[in-house]
């Protein structure tokens, strides 16, 4: 039985899985969650991350930037039920869990196409949004429910089908005494802001600006190196004020919330025409991108969510020093921690959170949050194969 | 509550919506489901098919023959969704149907990839099926729970995912005094061979040879025409025995099932060649298309189903009286009958199977049959978003 008070009674096993846009991995969590006086809590019982070959690497680059077949797209749907399935027994196997302890999966697939603003399609003003992943073959092949496609719904409802980690933000860590910040740093960086008094109705998330992706450019091209592991190289450059100040001009920096950002802007051919106009050391290029970063995180912080004392981190940006390092300077008055003070892994946060959606659709639970989102209503998100 | 008991006992009011690949309309059925001492009982309550528009269905077109981008297939998605709404909304308001008595709807999807037959992707061995179509954003458009995506499961437990329509057959019109064939005459012809005793392992399914394909091409070459309407031409011309004959030796028409056919065999190049190679009336060739298609399926049945007594039809062939009188011609002693018959409006159906489909899953029951699927074991079919 789904969608029905009975989940709401006991401790629920669920598996996350979570391919991100960067095909860095397939992280898989196992997490529990439970209910007490309508208080929900979690427990994160297991994750790892798994490598995706280069091979369905490339076919899902393929599908998300050429002309493909269609039998392209159907083929990945049931590949990555293969793919998942791989992970969650390895993961199940080293922590010596029980695939019987499991009672349903939830899983994001692997976005190639997103896009809330509406276009003609005949008579029609449609948005759409795409996840590879066929939650019908990985159902029947893990033999467990599976729940899926959590963001059509909320596009369907005139909203942006994200984010959506902000209920799980929300509901576990927003506080009756101060005002929160949950900051992720991936390619972009955005955050979640709670304001105290835990109403939802209040909750805005946007981008700031750049996480990573100036970074990752920049250590691609001058180090041929995928990212600054540590932020070593930044930490070694000096910042080039020139550079800083054209990127501080940007104006999507300082427009206010709701706005999100991504290659569009950041791009690789804009990156290329920064190298080209400025001649300096490598690491200075490094250090600016990464004082940059911290930069528009914090100018965000100041103008849109003034009177915030903590700010909690996730995202790989966390484990680059040099970023955190300039956080600190740029918002000298903040706690600034990381979603591991709070008990929980920070890589593993985002699998965690559609384990959460997951729960949250078995005990018939809304998950958009459309102050943040801007859908019409609020709606339980995914779907679901038995 | 889904996948429960509760379904089980009351009257549940389904909508099915079913597009072909031929792509001639949106069938739309409201059919009522409720069961009585384990018996499974029906009632269709209207039924209309729908124009697609030309755009949709170039669209649709491009998207089974050509290079296309991953947007083509995400606006698709989620346009069918429109399309079948409006569908819908027709149907109920023609019949005075309030959306409030709808308890779900069946939808199968467009079907643009279907190959049961593996094929390594990376290191897995992947068979796959695609119909193109969102459920969860029907869902939130239509505001009802919506089931879809029935072929999958069948397909991931390494059977064909199809046919799906012999459940339906088999529950509602399976005899315990004598064999029944259902025969469809589509583009292709496919019989469900049910042998008395209402034995589900017993039941046997599979494709005969042509239905309306080469009559199709025909009155398209000759006369510019979708189809032989009523079967005009074909009652006009004569029969060319050494055309037949050449038909007639096809290998497939005697081969034993499970087979399965389509476009690759009864291809318009393969018709273009017949009618370079014959120098014979219009009239002529689709008299002879006609009698071939009733002589392969009258002989599929006199080889594989020979016990049978009465043969129930349906699809767009049975308009075709060519076709029809042939068959009475070829199987003299068969009470040859169509589903009106029944009770059941022949053109609604697949439309009516496929809520029935959806019926199922809400009480938890299990759809294909693997003596006809081939897959490893039963299981529910379809996903669900609510």
């Amino acid at each position: 039985m789904i969608n029905c008070p009975y989940w709401q009674t006991k401790r629920t096993r669920v598996c996350g899985i979570m391919t991100g846009t960067s095909l860095d991995g397939v992280d898989v969590a196992v997490c529990d969650f439970w209910i007490i006086n309508n208080i929900k809590h979690y427990e994160l019982i297991a994750f790892k991350t798994f490598d995706i070959s280069n091979q369905i690497k490339s076919k899902i680059l393929d599908v998300c930037s050429q002309n493909i077949l269609i039998s392209d797209v159907s083929d990945l749907n049931f590949a990555l039920s293969f793919l998942y399935k791989e992970a969650v027994e390895s993961l199940l196997s080293e922590f010596s869990i029980l695939i019987s302890t499991i009672d349903c999966f939830g899983v994001h697939g692997q976005t190639v196409w997103h896009s809330p603003i509406p276009k003609k399609i005949a008579k029609f003003s449609v948005s759409s949004t795409l996840q590879l992943f066929n939650g019908s073959s990985f159902a029947k092949l893990i033999n467990k429910p599976v729940i899926y496609d959590f963001r059509s719904a909320d596009i369907a409802l005139g909203g942006n089908g994200a984010p959506l980690i902000p209920i799980f933000d929300f509901e576990f860590f927003a506080s009756d005494e101060e005002d929160v910040v949950f900051l992720n740093i991936g390619g972009v960086s955005n955050v979640t802001y709670l304001p105290k008094g835990k109403d939802k109705n209040k909750v805005k998330a946007w981008d700031t600006g750049p996480g990573n992706i100036l970074i990752d450019f920049a250590t691609n091209h001058f180090y041929n190196q995928p990212f600054d592991k540590n932020g070593e190289h930044s930490l070694n450059g000096n910042v080039n004020y020139e550079l800083f100040d054209e990127l501080k001009s940007i104006s999507f920096i300082k427009t206010p919330p709701p706005k999100s950002t991504g290659r569009e802007l950041f791009s690789k051919s804009y990156f290329e025409s920064l190298v080209n106009k400025y001649i300096i050391e490598p690491d200075d290029f490094l250090s600016t991108f990464s004082y940059f970063t911290a930069y528009s995180i914090a100018e965000n912080i100041r103008l849109f969510a003034n009177r915030t004392n903590t700010i909690i981190a996730s995202g790989g940006g966390i484990h680059n020093q040099s970023i955190m390092n300039n956080l600190k300077i740029e918002l000298p008055n903040a706690n600034i921690k990381t979603t591991e003070h709070l008990g929980l892994n920070p890589d593993a946060k985002e699998a965690v959170c559609f384990a959460f959606l997951a729960f949250q659709f078995l005990c018939g639970f809304k998950s958009n949050i459309i102050s943040v989102t801007g859908a019409s209503e609020e709606t339980i998100l995914g779907v679901l194969a038995l």
